[in-house]
This record gives C-alpha cells, sequence and structure tokens, in this order.
C-alpha cells in the first residue's frame, strides 16, 4: 500500500501529519513525501521544515493521495506540474483524500467536478469553482475520493480511511495507540458553535494572513 | 515568547506537530526546533524528516518548553545532553510541557519529581521511577508544568498553554483557525474507553515495537 503526500511551500503542517501519524502505522504501509523539488518543504506558520525525498514523478501511481492544505495552496491553483500529478495519480489510485485546502488542488485537478466535497470552512464556497457541491462536514466521501475540513480534520479522515483499507479493528487499535480521545478546552472549533465574533475575528485575519502569503 | 521543542531520533511526528500547529498561531510566537546534531530527525514511524535549525545549547533559555514523545525516549533516559538541557531550560522557563513519553525525558532531568504527570497510557506507571505520581487524564497541569497523554493530546495541551500565554479568545481563535472539532470514528481512543481484548493487542504490538526500537 504506497501512499503519497504532496508537500509544497506553505502547507499546513498538521494537515499532512495528521493522516501520517494514522496511516503510516498501517501494516505494510509505505508513505512517500512527494514535491516538484526535493528537499525541504516549509510550513505556513513558521519555521518548521519537513522533506520530500522523492520528486512526484518518481511515485506516479500511489494506491492512496492525500493531499494537506494551507496558504500554499493558492499559488498551485494553476501549477500545471501539481495539478497534472494530482490528475494522473487520481485515475490509478484506490483512495484520492485531501485535508482543509487541499480540496482546493483536487479541484483544481478536476477531480472534484460533479462531486460532494469539504474543505476548511473559510474555503468551503470556493469548491464551487471547480463544479464540487461543498458539504459542511468533518468528512466527506465520494466514492474513493475523500475530503476533509480544516487541519486537525486529517486525523478523522486518516482513521476512516484507514478502516477501508485495512477493517475496523485496525482502525481501532492505531487510534488506540495515538490515544485519540480528544478534549478540546472550548466548544468553538467550528462556525457551527464558535459564537459569530469569533467566526469574525477568525475570517478577518485569515484574509490578513492569506494577503501576506501571496505576495511572499 | 520564545518556544523550543527538542527533536531527537525516533520522536513521534504528531506528538511536535500538534503543538506546533497550535503554539505558532500565537502573535508573537517563535517557535525553534532544537536537537543535538542540525539537520533532519527521523520519526518513529514512517519516513518522515522534520528539520531542527539548532542546536540546544543555541537555545538555551527558550520560555516555552515542549518535549514530544515517542519509541526514540527510550534511548534518552541517560542522554546527559538532551537530560541536562531540559534541567538546565526548566529553571529558567514559564513553561516546560510534554506530549506523550516527553514526560519520561522530563521525569529523567528531574523535572517531575514530587509532582502528577502524564504521559502515553503505555508508560503511565513508568512515571513512578522518576518521583512523578502517575495520572491517567488528557493534560495534567502542576504549577508551570504541563504533561499531556498519547500522541494526540498535544493538540489539547498546546490549546490549554495558548489560553495560559495569551488568553482564551486567542486560544479560541487558535482552536477555530485550526477547525479543531474533532469527530473520531470509533470511541476506542483510550484504555478506559476501549475493549479489554483491544487494549492487549496494542500493548503486545507496542512492547514488540519498543524492542525493535531498542535494538535499531
Amino acid at each position: 500500500m504506497n501512499i503519497a503526500i504532496p508537500l509544497f511551500a506553505g502547507f499546513a503542517a498538521l494537515d499532512a501529519v495528521g493522516p501520517y501519524e494514522v496511516l503510516s502505522r498501517l501494516p505494510g504501509a509505505q508513505v512517500q513525501f512527494v514535491a516538484t523539488e526535493r528537499g525541504g518543504q516549509s510550513t505556513e506558520s513558521g519555521p518548521l521544515t519537513m522533506v520530500a525525498e522523492h520528486l512526484l514523478e518518481e511515485v506516479p501511481h500511489p494506491d492512496v493521495i492525500v493531499v494537506p492544505g494551507g496558504f500554499g495552496t493558492r499559488r498551485l491553483l494553476e501549477d500545471e506540474q501539481m495539478l497534472g500529478w494530482i490528475a494522473a495519480a487520481h485515475e490509478t489510485s484506490q483512495w484520492t483524500t485531501s485535508v482543509c485546502t487541499g480540496s482546493l488542488l483536487l479541484g483544481a485537478a478536476g477531480v472534484l467536478r460533479g462531486l460532494k466535497a469539504t474543505s476548511h470552512w473559510l474555503a468551503l464556497e470556493q469548491l464551487r469553482e471547480f463544479g464540487a457541491e461543498p458539504i459542511s462536514e468533518r468528512v466527506v466521501e465520494q466514492g474513493k475520493v475523500i475530503t476533509s475540513a480544516g487541519v486537525s480534520a486529517g486525523i478523522d479522515m486518516g482513521l476512516r480511511l484507514a478502516s477501508h483499507i485495512a477493517g475496523d479493528d485496525v482502525a481501532k487499535a492505531i487510534q488506540l495507540g495515538i490515544e485519540y480521545d480528544p478534549d478540546p478546552p472550548f466548544d468553538c472549533g467550528s462556525p457551527k458553535t464558535a459564537p459569530a465574533e469569533l467566526v469574525a475575528a477568525v475570517t478577518a485575519w485569515s484574509q490578513h494572513q492569506e494577503a501576506a502569503s501571496q505576495h511572499a
């Protein structure tokens, strides 16, 4: 079971590492980080660099694709190399998945046309540009295409995918192994539960960050 | 606010990245990954490498220390360089924290003597060796020392720490920003809720992995 996670400048670390921590524990799984250039890829929110050991073209036919999001996705929405890889890999994949705004890259690659899909709540409506129907849910499954909500949702998506690939018993063992018994300090992790002024504040902050990242 | 996260061979990726994704979003936060040698540090469960840009001695007095866990902690329980850094940094830190078996390193550095503390459920009892009182809770706060349970608990710990550092409003904004509204597929993420045979299976698997990692 070959699992490819594409990295790029400005990806969100947890988007990639949530599913990685789950899927790398699948029996027989081989996870590969791929990128347009070999080496360190910087994350969106700070100094963390994660290493992509493989070029995209070295891993053309992974069994599973997990596309992370982050502000860096915006610079890739017309990137022929990344979008071409996703589209071609999707043709032969068993599962094509995304976390957060990684779904914008799936959309731009043509994967989501006519499908229900989700994304970070701030980017949900943008999915319409790619012919997808935005759904405000944690994980949205459409055949072999699975999209998930913002950043931390990749853990939930990864566990669901693990159960599809290896069965519930294995997925449960992984969930217990990573002690995933979450206890968020606040009930505000979704715009459905957060107060309106918090949603407005985070929306404004994010628009500022997105603009800054596009000028970087 | 200078936040140091020590990395080492065999750390668990999510242990470090959960708190990183939260704390790197704090206004004015500067996160630094530190290690005994500059460069890539391999994670316990697969091919992921994360880069430590700084040597331990270059960051002797961080405001916040976040020590991740992973099977690699076992090789460091008598490592004078790492334990000496933790002990000395703790003397001047505002917050000294751990995720998962990172608490074993805090313990071995003498930080937990006489304190209540937690760890990955599989390592909880081992805390007694360091004079700590094991507590089976998601996050345990003892003054400036905060320990958290296995792997994924670092997100919960990070958000609590963010609220201490910058207030509830900022922590809530970060929680909404990373859309932390978890929806685990199974109710088995803790030995308190998992069936006994699952706990036994994961215990056996983990002992095998731990033995393998010690011979690596």
